[in-house]
């Protein structure tokens, strides 16, 4: 017997019936989908950087647009060896499913990896795994905010945050980046006159995205004085934490976070390799319990197999003896990007001097709209990211984000040598 | 220069300031974070599959409720020896960032995969790399549900893509399994009393989880009119598409369709390894380019490393050639369960007898609720999955999923008596 009754004789019943709530088609073979579309996507925006990199495939154009780590750093004979190590020993459960929180000797190794950047006393139940740290981003973004809620954002700040943040239609508040860091006073009074009602600091301390800025010591004792005080949430993006290569990084926030307020985020994609897609959040257990149910809806849990990989390349030292040989490589490349931006910018213009990361941030003339500039600087054959797209007001039409990682150094001179030109050329 | 203003002395200002907004601090040390939550997150159900999973980690319990797939249809010698290739040939592009929507020699290769389901004609932009199918439904949901739209469901139908549509809140309107698939004379009923504004239908046509039954081809066709006449979309679950063992499965929807109102979705979880979380969806370039936009969002992109296994996977014809093994392997183990069930169930029971998948779906006495039953079978030592979680109004709570594709042989025949004589002991 099967549990459900049988179907009734198939006749093409609908030729019968009452036809009056039939829809006329509107087309004739493939039709317009756009109408099936919810409210949502038109809150959504392309990524800039993604949309950047489809135009440059393939292409001769020099990219100084994208966020890519230099392909030399990727330990790719350890990688190997620790493929075939799992697909001999360990293969039935990295090719099984696995926790949606995340494979327990992976969490065991994050431990370990995160107490580098001076967290300690975590457990695995204050670890959860994600597809890179984006998807921790947008889970943050789902779990913590309602349309209309304020959440305070730097200026410039990473753009596919901003973009993930958008389709929640929070009240974005901006604080501007000093040398040091967010403005730290300008925090404070944001968070004083939303009365409050902010919800949330969005923030990436060190080697910040675009901005280039590290934030000191002092300045992150603030920022958790000033988040007590006003009692809203951090979220911490450490993304670069792990690649500064002037002196030492800061402590991150989390390290010295005694409330459970920060809600850390960082990434293997530039400590290991990008295509594994590895980002990790550290934080209390009621927060990491609800990304594990938003987590059953989105993906069920990240894929076990680059868990077991990444897992054995911490257990193994592969990522931590790395670091040298990576910051030496983007330390240079950052050098010659600086020198050559002081050889070909334009006096009007300024830039950071980042200790870390991948990016340098410029602004030029004021006269001068770099998203206009864009196209041409494409057609002689240069690609950065307008800075507009970082600022959750579109503002920063004068800034431009341009990487160093992944460029040969000669690509470096020559792109920055063609935009100064340009630039110039412009004045 | 740098382009952002220095920041101000670091006085601790927020000690002279005023504090009228300051709040006062609820707790001592660790603070409560509930309040923080989103409203999204109380709409949130976690996975009655994966939280019994968890339940019966590491514990004596034979597990009937999961839907993992046996692991000796792992091709691992070949996994193994594709890996190792790509890392000797195609590390560099293996290991980095890749296109949102996918590696593009994978979507050539899933062209291939998806012709063994009748889909012809569809080019690269007709095609989605996803992590997992989990991912496709959850994103679909997003593109194509707002709050209070119609979306037709079979009862019962899989829970993860229940639980991703709740998020966004629909009407369900249920549409119960036949013997032949999905009742299509209520489906059409019900089409027409939503006055044409039914939106979707998401339906699993092939090998149906958890109801295990198969729509034959006259079905389909009319299934597609139907979508024509009251013009709604039809999303096609293909999990089990090439997982049937009796006989040859159907077409798939999508390979009648000649509107574009098919969004199809597959996964290798059941023909490769689960542990790579690979999924794709194969639709109109118009929902495709959204879904590239939502997927900018949740996590930039699927792992690369994986996809290029699963395209080395496809084009040596590895998938393919395991295609009898795993399907020889599932009926066995189908046919010993459904022996099982004849020998140990009480009469008043009845149960599917799937030609394909994992599952088959048993009803008993109405006099049992299978949830409270939960836990007495759990301490006997058996797992399975309440039926209700299945229907998206918790009906159904007398049916349950009991899965036969993971545990040995032995294990289903005595987890079945066990079940049997708890059912007979409880009438």
């Amino acid at each position: 017997m099967c549990p459900f009754r049988s179907s009734l004789p198939t006749v093409r019943t609908s030729a019968f019936i009452d036809i009056s709530y039939k829809i006329t088609k509107k087309v004739i073979g493939f039709m317009e989908l756009e109408r099936f579309f919810s409210e949502q996507v038109k809150a959504m925006r392309s990524s800039e950087i993604r949309d950047l990199l489809k135009i440059t495939e393939g292409r001769e154009v020099i990219s100084l647009a994208g966020g890519l780590p230099d392909p030399s750093t990727f330990p790719r004979e350890d990688i190997k060896k620790i493929a075939e190590d799992i697909m001999d020993k360990n293969w039935e459960r990295a090719l099984q499913y696995t926790a949606t929180g995340g494979v327990e000797e992976f969490k065991k190794q994050l431990i370990s990896l995160s107490s580098l950047r001076g967290i300690s006393k975590i457990r695995e139940e204050n670890l959860f795994v994600t597809v890179g740290s984006q998807e921790a981003l947008y889970m943050l973004a789902n779990l913590l905010i309602d349309p209309g809620d304020q959440v305070a954002v730097e200026m410039p700040t990473y753009l596919a945050a901003l973009n993930a943040m958008r389709l929640r239609k929070p009240n974005f508040l901006g604080v501007e980046l000093t040398e040091e860091g967010a403005n730290l006073d300008q925090l404070e009074e944001r968070a004083k006159k939303t009365r409050g009602k902010l919800k949330l600091f969005y923030t990436i301390p060190t080697a910040q995205n675009p901005g280039g800025v590290t934030m000191g010591l002092e300045g992150r004792k603030r920022l958790l004085e000033i988040a007590s005080d006003y009692d809203f949430l951090v979220v911490e993006d450490d993304a670069y934490g792990f690649l500064v290569f002037d002196g030492d990084a800061p402590p991150s926030l989390k390290a010295l976070d005694t409330e459970g307020r920060v809600i850390y985020t960082s990434t293997f994609s530039k400590i290991l390799a990008p295509g594994f897609r590895l980002g990790w959040v550290v934080a209390e257990p009621e927060v990491i319990s609800k990304l594990e149910m938003m987590k059953q809806n989105v993906d069920l849990h990240t894929p076990s197999f680059t868990q077991y990989i990444a897992a054995e390349a911490i257990r193994r030292g592969v990522i931590q003896s790395n670091f040298p040989k990576v910051r030496a490589i983007y330390k240079r490349k950052r050098d010659v990007m600086l020198d050559s931006l002081e050889a070909h910018f334009p006096k009007s213009a300024s830039w950071s001097r980042p200790k870390g990361g991948m990016f340098v941030f410029a602004k030029v003339s004021e006269k001068l709209d770099t998203g206009i500039l864009l196209e041409e600087a494409l057609r002689k054959g240069v690609a950065y990211v307008p800075g507009a797209s970082f600022y959750h007001d579109f503002s920063g039409r004068n800034t431009m984000r341009l990487n160093f990682s992944f460029p040969p150094e000669e690509k470096l001179r020559e792109g920055i040598r063609i935009l100064g030109d340009l630039l110039k050329e412009k004045l």
